[in-house]
């Protein structure tokens, strides 16, 4: 092979959007193949928003990538040498090469591709990474039913087209929202949403207001930013909101004083938070449950508990006044009356 | 009876903290029995940090108490009369009587208690409605695992003092945070939590690193504010967030410009929202299904996709930049190299 091979490396850190001088591409030897390894050829890199974060060295639910270092990716490469047992010349695979044109495996992660089921570049795409993210963001935590109004931006693109497909599957409403005509027509004609909006138009909010006459069940949450502003009022009672990123906010990432929906979400990404409101009532079936636990663990003494009781009703806008303040020391009760007539 | 019947009704609603003029104590008859209908005298009324909610008009998930009504609240009752034959004179009732000293009941919604169970005022209490929020929050959003650590605010309250309790039961630590030097010795010495911090001490946030060093994996939230900020960089990866009130907060309903927080955090708590974060690997076990799914879904034509194509490992950089702008129009994908060599 007279061919050199090539690297795309992380020259320096970004603030703000990533610049040309930020990336360098360097040319090497292509290397060989030691024992037990595979030499790959990258056919296809999968370009994914997760990548700026790895840019950056801030906390994060991954390791940065080092400054000259290979920039991360998931890519369909072909093996053009093997020296490891599982893998033969010509298979081709799902890897994490990064972003460049050879590299070499000792098979750890690789995953056989079968190129008879359709086009490799798939695995990267709606059979691969981003296919999935839209799968068990809708189903396992957005669980949308049918009738509800599943609400997904970044419609156009590979979670997001997905997303909005898969509701319609689940018999929900799917509502897109995506950067241009051109975009919101495909989204809505090819893909078959029952709407796309805009992110442009300055009107997004009432927009999608009228969109969602409903309100929103799910929000499939990948952008942040002004569209999750637009949309986070329409939110209707028990919504479900997966979130799989921010691309809206990842070039403030490094900011010290995010806007207050980013800074919170953002901890909600990169930790993978679940919050959840609740109210006693929304858990009635588990009062029979509750009754035998707690009562028992009281009985047992495991669970103690103190009474603040103040003597009257005409103590007790007082007393409730003093309640917000934490005046009470343990559960606040008013006497009202004796225990027998 | 020659005694008077009295209740508390709303007077006005409350800008900020309520005051005693936001509440009036009126006088009336006792009201008889009609048919069908008991008559309650209230024992025990429970006063709850909900309440003032309830005082104002803003969006929640009840109704307000109209200005002229009687304060709602839940109430241990005696039937004093009876015309219902569900119901015996003498009988001891859980009720939402409100503030008020008599209240006509049809039946719906009482429930006897027993008092051969113990002090009939544990049905407002660890029995009753704080305790199962606790119990339900706890176990079926906050799930805490031995060896975990539990954080709950207002912790020698009705709420937090069996949150952090049942907590230890099921092998968790329990941290709880209080207001001064008694609650928070009460909490550790009486009620057995690991540790218990003062809210008002100024170094709250580092203390609260030292007692948990290993983070935060449920942070069972009923206060919100200074509280909640201290807590949430402490949050581990998968943390959960069980949030059943803000009780700092309620104050604060009416105003424009909340915290970022409190704006984020009401929506949560009166639209019982559930936020989770994720990345796709956390779903690692669900693999199968996606393949079997998505495939038949790409074959069938229920799920198109579109790719965007840019040539050679060079223009991977720009691609990327492109990427974050939305410049792409479909999966984002660098051809390397040829399908085959």
């Amino acid at each position: 092979m007279s061919q050199q091979a090539k690297r795309v490396v992380l020259a320096s850190r970004p603030v703000g959007e990533p610049k040309a001088s930020d990336f360098r591409i360097e040319e090497c030897a292509i290397p060989a193949a030691g024992e037990g390894e595979v030499l790959l050829r990258t056919i296809w890199l999968s370009l994914d928003p997760y990548m700026r974060g790895r840019m950056s060295d801030g906390p994060s639910y991954a390791a940065p990538v080092p400054i000259g270092g290979v920039m991360e990716g998931g890519t369909v490469s072909e093996v053009i040498a093997s020296n490891n047992p599982g893998f033969a010349k010509g298979d081709i695979v799902l890897s994490r090469a990064g972003w460049q044109t050879h590299a070499l495996s000792d098979g750890k992660g690789l995953n056989k591709i079968d190129p008879k089921l359709g086009s490799v570049s798939t695995a990267v795409g709606v059979l691969g990474m981003p296919g999935m993210t839209a799968y068990t963001g809708l189903l396992d935590i957005g669980k949308p039913q049918p009738g509800e109004t599943v609400v997904v931006a970044a419609a156009s693109g590979a979670v997001g087209s997905a997303v909005g497909q898969i509701a319609r599957i689940k018999g929900a409403r799917a509502i897109g929202i995506a950067g241009g005509k051109d975009k919101c027509d495909y989204v809505k004609n090819e893909l078959g949403f029952d709407d796309c909006l805009d992110h442009r138009d300055p009107d997004l909010a009432a927009k999608l207001k009228e969109a969602c006459p409903k309100g929103i069940d799910v929000y499939f949450e990948n952008v942040g930013g002004a569209v999750f502003e637009a949309v986070f009022p329409l939110l209707n009672a028990f919504a479900r909101m997966p979130v799989c990123g921010l691309i809206a906010e990842y070039n403030n990432f490094g900011e010290t004083s995010p806007k207050w929906a980013g800074k919170m979400m953002r901890a909600v990404l990169t930790k993978r938070l679940t919050i959840r409101g609740f109210i006693v009532s929304d858990f009635a079936a588990r009062h029979g449950d509750f009754l035998r636990d707690m009562s028992q663990w009281v009985r047992e003494g495991k669970v103690k508990h103190k009474e603040f009781v103040t003597e009257g009703l005409d103590s007790a806008p007082a007393a409730f006044m003093g309640l917000l303040k934490g005046a009470n020391f343990g559960k606040q009760l008013v006497r009202v009356g004796p225990d027998k007539a």
